[in-house]
């Protein structure tokens, strides 16, 4: 199998997400990066292609630039999928464009700054054979996929209680300071959107919990707190769930969780057992149940289900994490590119990050009509 | 100083409560159990005080017996407590009496079946000069007064977010049966009250909140759960709250979390730190800051506070558990009882039980009526 | 049952020897405790004789008056036990005294300061009918019975690799500073005997060790590091081992590792699985297999064995701690004293006192003579 | 800085090494994979090749044909590193062929099969200019890098006592069976030398050990256990070490610790504190003083030293894991070959293999000899 030649879309040089996405596609030996416009600064857009050993022609200065060249060569030669890794409200003009234009599409979470963008890119994808990821990196650790696969064979039977929560501190040395929280990015609304906290991290919330449930969210009520009256976006928040099956709990997200890391957890209560997930530990998943001792499962042992097995590369005992996780979701992108039989689970596609944009813009709306049961409809 | 004669109501033989109220009372040498109606049942009642070692004259069929014959001995002789460990509908016309008739109290919790009893109990107590201990018995641990006093002492800044937590997995082999549902007292509402899930753990939940913020619940929307159509109670509950300074948060409490044992646990974030607490491992008080490493107190050091270290018996290392927290408790009432000094934290007073009884009823009453806020008054 | 007559020769208040036996006796209202003689100081030990309730009539000034008055008294009223509580050099005369006169013996660890006065002590146990334990705490703990049961049943198969590890840092603050390290009683080998770190706590990894493998140590070879020439005594000791079957091993206690509160863990590795436990978090026994998960028991529940339950007084999700286990060795000797039939590991007899102290001598003497293998023969 | 041309010598296809090597080389985009023998089966080099999409003109039949074939490119074209992951008793041919022809080595552990071997390596490396790194690949982990610095930096103060442990159980299933003990090459001293447990983990106990406390051991007392007569070389070991500074201590390893997937720890007690690091929970390094809470610390906050933040790529929370240790030691050989400057600790040296090599030899002797103290000379 010949390798996927891959383009980037952001991700310059000492960007964070450009080294996750840069060693995610090359772990599996599936994608070339041969293509790229890495920065709208123009030195750190050659001097990350010098770092990558990039053949500079293929370095360009703008999407649309690499777009028409791209499709002046060859089939062969030409990137054959895009990673979009720019600020949030970027994603939306760029994704479209790739797509009409027939490349395949990686995207960061969240998809949109809107529902109805996210819906329209939908339908763009939807018309052709093209294959969309969105890059909820969590959902490829190796635990999450078995814990999604155990909650599918009904090992824990009926769902009947279910708990996401998204807790980061780091909101917290700007939102006390006047300036600062006036001055970032992330509290403006015309950069950000709608959100801070649900866009950031509640949206990674909800998609775990619609993951490993396989099952949909069908209402929500959410409580918003902004902290301080001239901070226009959510920094914290509770929402109350309701699932397709009844169950009830909670998703949680906080920016202002003062010192935790990044604390991304999932509690799904059965009638049979309990399961529980967490982010920081992505190595370890506790099954509960009566009348047994605790089952702690680890990564890499024969009683792991396939899909689970297929995300890890070393023995047990060899912990792997984030990076890994991602190289998880490119592998499965790339299966989809090539036209291999892709199981569940093995990334996350477009209608994730439509349902995501769903929940940010219907949870905003229940708080700002009152907390109020609101419906999912996508 | 002299021991204080105690009686018990309630607590026989083979039942839980009974041991941990007992092996309580006689921790700090603070109390002598000389009296008592154990059980309904004669037979428990008297095979109770035998093996307790107690004088059979001094042990009675029913508390109105039990008042009468005590008032009877001269006041030296007489039990000047009584610990109210019966069935919850029944702590009301036992605590009244005995409160009416000069006795102080140690109640368990919830403290009656209504706020309009425990308002009554209150204004009982509150005319005379009577000590009244509600066994909120987690709330001995000293790590959770650790908690308490960092949190007063704005070691962690300002409380911006809160989040309590009581999960259990028991009533999971009840729920799913329709037969053992219908017959089971704690679902029955003659006997059990308005709530099952709430009454029984909600309110620790709801109480460890308020003691470790040292700050009241302002108002609360709550979400209770039923599972079956044919269940009268609540037996999951998720509660948005708002506290009296505009934090807000979550207290969520369950009986179908399957497989958790007795998982209260409390989180508590500041503008410049987060205190962590669980039950299950009540010697670790995980303390975490945005720009130190996490820092793990332990019971018995020095680092800690005097009204935590006067929670602890033995040096650090060697681990205590819940008869020791109900140990701590006893000794605070008996403080009390003494006219010694008592600091906050020492015990939980009937306040707190009037307390929890508001945030049971108003938590049924929101859930009935939509979801809506409602504010808590007392 | 009437409740066993029980003395105390030390434990004075503010003791934390005395208390923690203390509260151990009442725990399960099988002992009275009725006399003592609680320290060498008057004021102390009727200071703490009024703090119990005691009649000062069986309150006395040495331990020779307490046996010659007890005989006095008629059988009934007598004391028919008595807990040794002082310093080590003085288990031995004390405990001969009582033995001789009939009386049953609860005594601290080390049994005595030399092998010789354990196996005399032995000898006269072993030519009456009494009762003599040992009070190894760690041993009462409910997991630590469970975990022995397990090994017995041969849940993990045969025992191939023992690894027991009793880690503490407190002398550290004393042993670099020459002041304090002459000064210090417990470095005085007329006061402490021949060890330190072996006599206080590396007898308690021994006895762990033998007590849950359920079988003996053949053969030792120790290193023992004094760290200044001028201390007499080891403060830290690596321990290599054989035991019975072949398994080889460690047995590792130290004093200097520093900020370790209470460190005893133990791990023991079968053709089948493996068993680890740790003393600071008791309620935890890790049962790991080749292929299953990794399966974690807790107490209370019912999958664990009888002589684990029997040491469990709540339901699972309760911590109890260890008052709760020296509380499960009184139970344990009070039904031996009763002539109930008792389990093995119900509590630890004399026979674990004379193997602690051989194998601290032992210890000493390959030490000594250059780190040499050694046989234990008793 | 141009990428630097690398070959493999082994790591084909489906073999865990290869991957593992590989991820790493691209990490941090300083190698660039063009050559190699991947397997001695031709299919299995070809199939790698093309997986890794290489140039099949650079994939040879045998390491000498690469050498020769690669000398006779021009110098920009030729390979200036090779990675060696044949199995051990190859690494030192090899190696030694790569070396006197001028090409960098990155080796697998153990350096060789004997400490003579590794001594003539040594002596070729230090007449020439070349680089030789040992990839010890848990070295590379953030927080062991962090532990070390904190030890240089007498945080913890003088050391006092050290343990190194490496369990694991994998060879529990064939151990114990006579047919597979007496067929796998792992216990075949033709294949594998003279060890299987030190030379496969003990090594790595060892290697950690010195790397960690900056210091060397300075003579050993070890205990080999073979379990079965007819089993030839060690699966499980314990040594007793003194180091330079006469502190004591153990190293342990084992291949029987039936269930325990890869648990390499160490921890190192200093008069003014404890350092504990594991590696299966890599992210965290556990700080233990007398006085103070314990602290936590995690990769990526500026608490950190420079040579361990040197190794995270992502804000604190995101777990790194095995890749990316391997990931840093692959970056720190690439600034060794670039001439950029080098701190101690970003990758180990030939020397830590020669001193890995000495240590397996010692021990095997001085078990050989009647667990005698041996020292160590390199």
């Amino acid at each position: 199998m010949k390798k996927i030649k891959l383009g980037f879309v952001g991700g310059g040089k000492d960007s964070l997400i450009g080294i996750l996405h840069k060693v995610a596609s090359q772990m599996y030996d599936k994608y070339d990066l041969v293509s790229g416009v890495f920065s709208t600064d123009n030195k750190t857009n050659i001097d990350t292609a010098k770092t990558l050993g990039l053949d500079l022609s293929r370095v360009y200065e703008s999407y649309e630039d690499m777009i028409k060249a791209e499709l002046k060569l060859d089939v062969d030669e030409r990137i054959k999928a895009v990673s979009i890794l720019t600020p949030n409200f970027l994603h939306y003009p760029i994704a479209k464009k790739f797509l009409e234009n027939g490349f395949n599409i990686i995207c960061e979470k969240p998809l949109t700054i809107t529902l109805k963008e996210a819906l329209e890119l939908k339908k763009i994808k939807d018309s052709n054979s093209l294959v969309f990821g969105v890059t909820h990196t969590y959902t490829g650790y190796p635990m999450v996929r078995q814990m999604s696969q155990m909650i599918e064979d009904k090992v824990i039977g009926n769902i009947q209680r279910v708990d996401s929560t998204y807790f980061q501190g780091w909101i917290n040395d700007i939102i006390h300071d006047k300036d600062k929280r006036k001055s970032t990015w992330r509290l403006n609304p015309e950069i950000s959107g709608i959100s801070s906290c649900l866009a950031d991290i509640g949206t990674h919330a909800f998609n775990m919990l619609e993951l490993v449930c396989g099952m949909k969210v069908k209402k929500i009520l959410a409580d918003l707190n902004h902290l301080y009256e001239d901070n226009p976006l959510d920094i914290d928040v509770s929402v109350l769930i309701t699932m397709e099956n009844g169950a009830k709990g909670t998703i949680r997200s906080s920016q202002i969780a003062t010192g935790i890391e990044n604390n991304l957890n999932i509690a799904v209560h059965g009638s049979l057992g309990s399961l529980i997930w967490e982010q920081e530990n992505p190595n370890y998943l506790y099954h509960y149940t009566n009348d047994k001792p605790l089952q702690v499962l680890k990564p890499g042992h024969p009683y792991n289900s396939k899909i689970s097995l297929d995300g890890t590369k070393l023995p047990a005992g060899h912990p792997e994490g984030i990076f890994d996780a991602m190289g998880n979701i490119y592998k499965g992108i790339a299966r989809q590119i090539n036209g291999e039989e892709v199981k569940k689970r093995e990334y996350p596609t477009i209608d994730e990050g439509v349902r995501g944009m769903e929940f940010i813009e219907t949870a905003v709306r229940s708080n700002k009509e009152g907390n109020i049961w609101l419906e999912l409809h996508t």
